[in-house]
């Protein structure tokens, strides 16, 4: 209905139009703010509360009352707070309008939270394994308590997507998410895409760059990426996923020929987290990825994170930004402050998790095989009838030089490419390593279903 | 600080964890609903509100007690409210928990919401116009009665993050904003560069699906994502744009071979608004723009929607997903009104606008410029002095047949390309059709500023 011009109505009494455009500058509200933690992220947070921002441009003003900390003497670049303190029991004398956790383990956090939102102090947390094992029932603690706990930091730290997940029942009934969650691991597999880097000096690179923890290992073997998707999984209500649901694979195989490859294909190597839930049924897997070009997650280079989302009522919805790093958290962690002092605690977040535990379906994809024949050219007909004999179909083959060939392959599940893998090994002297991909001539068959 | 072992703490009286996994199952909660406007998006939230969702699953039910409409006799393909009327006053006078308005012009939406509002009622609204215009005036409205209204689906309607934007002011500090904004320009200029489809045909093919209006004057030049751009500064707190701010241009010149030039430099056109703020000063264009394939707008084809923001916090966060449509609007209409019937309304909107009106300057980008020479193929080097005598530089040249080529050119203002358009045609019968490039070699001056 483009026009409505017969409906009759009296047009008398109108309020004054824009009668509010210019409020005078309101009083100065000092937030007392509670930190647990003082690492970098908690610095961060103490630099811009101190620092101007749109709130003390209005008149709100943050200040560090307190913070715990393991060893107050530690140097720290950030304005130090009216009180720091070791002991758990001071920081929880202290009076606080909310508190920022910025401690990163589940334990002493979990606890300590609880104790505050059981006085009806909110609480804030960046802290992903928390809110992925306990953020239900920390939530449901705070709204007896009549206060919050808001948790937009712990996934794409700087992307605030998940509070409207939480508010807003339609959008968040979601059945498949696919992302890319790991910084380090996209900023790799971009050098490698990019300027046909190796892994070890594209790994070099990240390290120079402060990006990778002392051992690179849980970002490279897709450890960080799996806790990511749990938060997901359990923010989007799917209820725990069984320890086999998700086939998780490390990036340390790649190789700048394996991109060079990809692109003949117009594609590019993403390191996804992808999971589908039908019904009571979960699959997923983590890896570096086939993925199009034309994919709005092919465009999230370096350190850029990014998910894509399908439900009921919406498809291919999708949030990206700048996913990690202390400034990018800090400024989250304080926009959530800022909700929990100026938003009463929702009435909705009913309890999503399913009564029934989830089941386990393997993840079926199109593959994308790096085959390596080393010393001879192995017979094209020879290899489609060895996939063939595992029920998989090769769609494309591209890169045939150099002792090796990357072949497109038809939707199989991992346990066929095991199988393939073993059989071209032991038969035919040929070597395969295998990703997956999605998207393609054969979209993902749960992704589409 | 990655682990607190150190920290002090009695573990003594810890609630029980995960208490809450399983509530029973709540009572049921009526939700009356008036809706103004049955149209195609009031017709697709009578269905949705009486069909199943995540809300019925939960015990809420909602009733669309009565419908403002212009002809009660008009065939309806939805259930019919309790209450169909064409008097707004007998429409006023009924008893609702949230209202949602579905008329689509400013007047009358904009006295019957302020009525609404006036009287505590919550209101949810998809009506970009009103926003743009009155949407300050009105939520200062709802806050002075306690009540709020709401306006997620006024822009990509499928994408939730106004709310973000609105209740989170770190976050929302921004001063650059780039988007797809208009499906039926980002359907037309998507089959132009999948199948090289002419214009007219392309343009056949949005008719055929219904995506046009029965004059599709204001989305093919541009009139309708000048109003989104609206909208989007206005949510921003830019405040009022001064009328020529934005270098409007619609998509009506572009070809398939323009933009199978784009791709041979890697590149694809897309339907782009642009505008960036530095303090007091605005500025933006809207029209078909040469974009990366590797920027994320490149990903959204068809009648995906999205946008990419940039502030003082943050940088490249983007949002997409789908932009219209009668049935994802309604979606996210029952979403907001979920919101307002359960969240407190925020006290922090503080009004932005600021007080000294925008000044605007010209927006300064990289040109991409089909030259057309019929009958003889010109000296390059002519044409380099040509541009060179306005300041214009040429970075590249593509396509040189067929007595036409493109020149990808350094950063100018909109009149430097009609003076040069002018000089080329006179004195050297060249004619021009030029687009603005983004994110090229020589990035939008003001997009890294």
């Amino acid at each position: 209905m483009s026009s409505a011009s017969s409906i009759e109505f009296d047009p008398s009494a109108l309020p004054a139009a824009r009668s509010v455009a210019h409020h005078s500058r309101p009083a100065v509200r000092t937030i007392q703010v509670g930190l647990l933690g003082l690492g970098n992220v908690g610095q961060a947070v103490a630099r811009l509360a101190a620092g101007v921002t749109p709130l003390s441009e209005r008149g709100w003003r943050f200040q560090v009352a307190g913070a715990l900390v393991r060893d107050t003497r530690r140097a720290r670049d950030c304005p130090l707070p009216a009180r720091l303190t070791t002991d758990a029991a001071a920081f929880l004398r202290g009076s606080y309008d909310v508190v920022i956790e910025a401690l990163g383990t589940i334990e002493p956090a979990r606890t300590l939270i609880a104790r505050l939102l059981g006085r009806g102090i909110p609480v804030v947390t960046a802290n992903k394994a928390l809110v992925a094992a306990e953020g239900a029932s920390l939530a449901a603690l705070a709204a007896r308590r009549g206060t919050s706990l808001r948790y937009e930091a712990s996934a794409l730290a700087g992307v605030p997507f998940l509070g409207a997940l939480d508010a807003r029942p339609l959008v968040s009934d979601l059945h498949h998410c696919v992302g890319v969650v790991n910084g380090t691991s996209n900023f790799i597999l971009s050098r490698l895409a990019a300027d046909g880097a190796s892994f070890a000096d594209a790994l070099a690179a990240a390290q120079a760059l402060g990006m990778t923890e002392p051992d690179p290992s849980r970002d490279l073997d897709g450890l960080d990426a799996c806790d990511k998707l749990m938060l997901l999984a359990s923010i989007f209500g799917w209820g725990r996923f069984p320890p086999d649901a998700v086939d998780v694979c490390g990036i340390r195989d790649v190789t700048g020929r394996d991109s060079a490859a990809a692109r003949t294909v117009g594609c590019t190597i993403k390191p996804l987290v992808c999971a589908s839930r039908d019904g009571a049924t979960v699959s997923g897997f983590i890896g570096p990825t086939l993925v199009p070009l034309d994919h709005p997650l092919a465009a999230l280079t370096g350190t850029l994170s990014g998910i894509q989302l399908s439900g009921r009522f919406i498809s291919d919805l999708c949030f990206s930004g700048p996913g990690a790093g202390p400034d990018i958290t800090a400024a989250t962690l304080l926009d959530d402050a800022v909700e929990s002092l100026s938003s009463a605690p929702t009435r909705l977040r009913l309890p999503r998790v399913p009564a029934e535990p989830l089941a386990a379906a393997p993840a079926v994809t199109e593959w994308f095989v790096r085959a390596q024949f080393p010393g001879f050219v192995p017979d094209p007909a020879t290899v489609r009838s060895v996939l063939s004999g595992f029920g998989v179909a090769v769609q494309h083959v591209t890169g045939a030089e150099d002792e090796a060939c990357w072949l497109l392959l038809a939707p199989a599940s991992r346990q066929q490419i095991v199988e393939v893998e073993a059989a071209l090994r032991e038969t035919h002297r040929i070597r395969c390593v295998s990703f997956r991909a999605i998207g393609g001539a054969c979209a993902w068959s749960m992704t589409r279903a």
